[in-house]
């Protein structure tokens, strides 16, 4: 069912200008309003297609990666003078479609960053269901840092009540959930952070039993060992390089470390090194990386378990939403700062 | 059944000087026939106390912890001017023990550095059941270096038929068996060792697919991409630093790294680094490292499987022996420069 009454109009566009080299400029992207686009279904577009209004928009870590000449074939370079994508909220707006109407929401890795965009393949894009809650919670809590935080903590740490657990980057979008679930699985837990906002935050909206300003600490080993002289049975590891090293000194037999990201690393031509692998050995510490990807075939049950505690207010969710494209890169860049309090959004339009 | 006629005779004992620092030397150890033993449990020891004949002794890379200053509680230094300590083979001379009986042959970790020992608690002695293998075995294929090979390559590395499995360290004690449990598993496998007479063997005694001298190669990177182009599922890790930082380059999706210990690294101040961690993340590898202790209630498995693939000619065992206690420091601080070919084995008696 096409809407033929496509309007033309412009379509501004974040791109980027030339590949990012050490930490992110604004000036690496720029904002465009060159672009016009019809409001419909191009003609002659393979059946299956659809036209998106964008909505939200994910500025995620691993898109550090996509900004760069990347390392990983999983996670290619952006086009230059491009739009980049990410995760993020769309509505549809025309479709060729036969499971998405218009007016459907969508969330998908696959948003690009503009107002409007084709789609002639609209593969991994989820149709969202429950409109109850903010439909910026599906680039968050109820999308891939959810997915990430939600199975990353249950499947590969495998926490047991009463254990100890440690959250680097504790307030960003995957921390601050991951330091709840823990809380619901009675476990003991820490955060660290890069202000004293952010730690308030972690010990009182966020129920984390203490919380540190990694800034702020010469001697990380001493301040894990203060916070965890039982030592750390779980680690969830957001940021790499010397918190890991110090982290591995203070793991407890059995530990576990659940290697989501390593944000202190992205911007660094070499990564920091590590040196204190081996104490996995008499600890019996199994680190394990992996990727939310593998488990987006289980998002219902992430729905399942987290809708409920969204609507009973058992979790508290914060997101630091910038306004409009215009925004947008200010927004991303300042993420490899810890310019954000809490999951970083950019809202295009809010419906 | 006390042994009434204990004559007295000299015990030679291997004794520590002072605590290594760097690289063991022969001179940090030395050898005395200062003392005597009367070949009975003495009048007044505890029931249950046995005097044992000490006939092999193992050498194995986890004693160089003990020989410095310990920096793990579960493996404390050696006392200085005491007999060292492991694993080995001995024979009951003398027992107060209702379960032990003269001329029973017996293996602990608990075995001294001399001809003799009274053993007030043989707590972890194992009587050896099958003698129709050597006895030294008991130190290697069928003591603790069978253990960490058999459970550390099914139980932490889950082999499946097809993979490609690379093993450092390859040709001592444990890298050998390794390299056969995968073959017998189906497995496609390399291994590094540090001459050129190593390789010879992997390739040939041991039925590796191919091997290489890592003394000769400058780029370890490109090395194990020549060897691996399609990528390594499991790596058996016993060097660390470098080598494991190469390897973190050429890891497959879903891999795994079974960290049974890292000698290059135990004579070092400070650990290598390690730079390239970041990529377990996008290839989702499992490092877990893990001691044999954790795996020897389950020992009649490892006889049950091995002693049948002894029998039958289906592994190879390699051991070196250097005879009699005097060539014991040699041999002992020969581990860590690689002298040894094949598993390092001191015969102090035959029987």
């Amino acid at each position: 069912m096409a809407n033929d009454g496509g309007q033309v109009r412009r379509n501004k566009q974040v791109k980027l200008k030339e590949y990012v080299k050490g930490f992110p400029k604004e000036s690496d992207l720029y904002v465009t309003s060159d672009s016009t686009i019809e409001l419909r279904v191009p003609d002659g577009s393979p059946e299956g297609a659809i036209l998106v209004k964008n909505l939200y928009l994910s500025c995620d870590p691993y898109m550090r990666n996509r900004l760069g000449e990347s390392k990983y074939a999983e996670s290619p370079s952006y086009l230059l003078d491009a739009p980049i994508s990410g995760f993020g909220v769309s509505k549809v707006v025309d479709s060729k479609h036969p499971n998405f109407k218009i007016d459907d929401l969508l969330w998908s890795s696959r948003i690009q960053w503009e107002e409007y965009s084709v789609i002639t393949k609209p593969e991994g894009f989820f149709k969202i269901q429950h409109t109850d809650v903010p439909l910026s919670y599906y680039t968050g809590i109820l999308g891939m840092p959810g997915i990430t935080a939600y199975f990353g903590f249950h499947d590969i740490c495998s926490p047991k009540k009463g254990e100890y657990v440690f959250i680097s980057a504790a307030s960003g979008a995957v921390g601050q959930l991951v330091g709840q679930f823990a809380k619901l699985t009675g476990c003991y837990v820490v955060g660290s952070a890069g202000s004293k906002e952010k730690v308030e935050l972690l010990k009182t909206k966020f129920g984390f039993d203490d919380a540190f300003n990694y800034k702020e600490v010469n001697d990380l080993d001493a301040t894990l060992k203060r916070f965890f002289p039982e030592g750390i049975d779980i680690y969830f590891e957001n940021v790499g390089g010397k918190m890991l090293d110090a982290v591995l000194l203070n793991m407890r037999v059995h530990g576990r470390i659940a290697v989501c990201g390593m944000i202190s690393q992205y911007n660094l031509d070499r990564p920091e090194p590590v040196y204190n692998l081996a104490t996995v050995i008499y600890k019996r510490v199994r680190l394990a990386g992996f990727v939310s990807f593998d488990f987006f075939s289980r998002y219902s049950e992430l729905l399942d378990a987290v809708l409920p505690y969204i609507r009973e207010k058992k979790i508290n969710y914060l997101e630091d939403v910038a306004e409009g494209l215009d925004s947008g890169p200010a927004a991303l860049v300042g993420l490899f700062s810890g310019r954000n309090i809490g999951k970083q959004v950019v809202a295009v339009a809010h419906e």
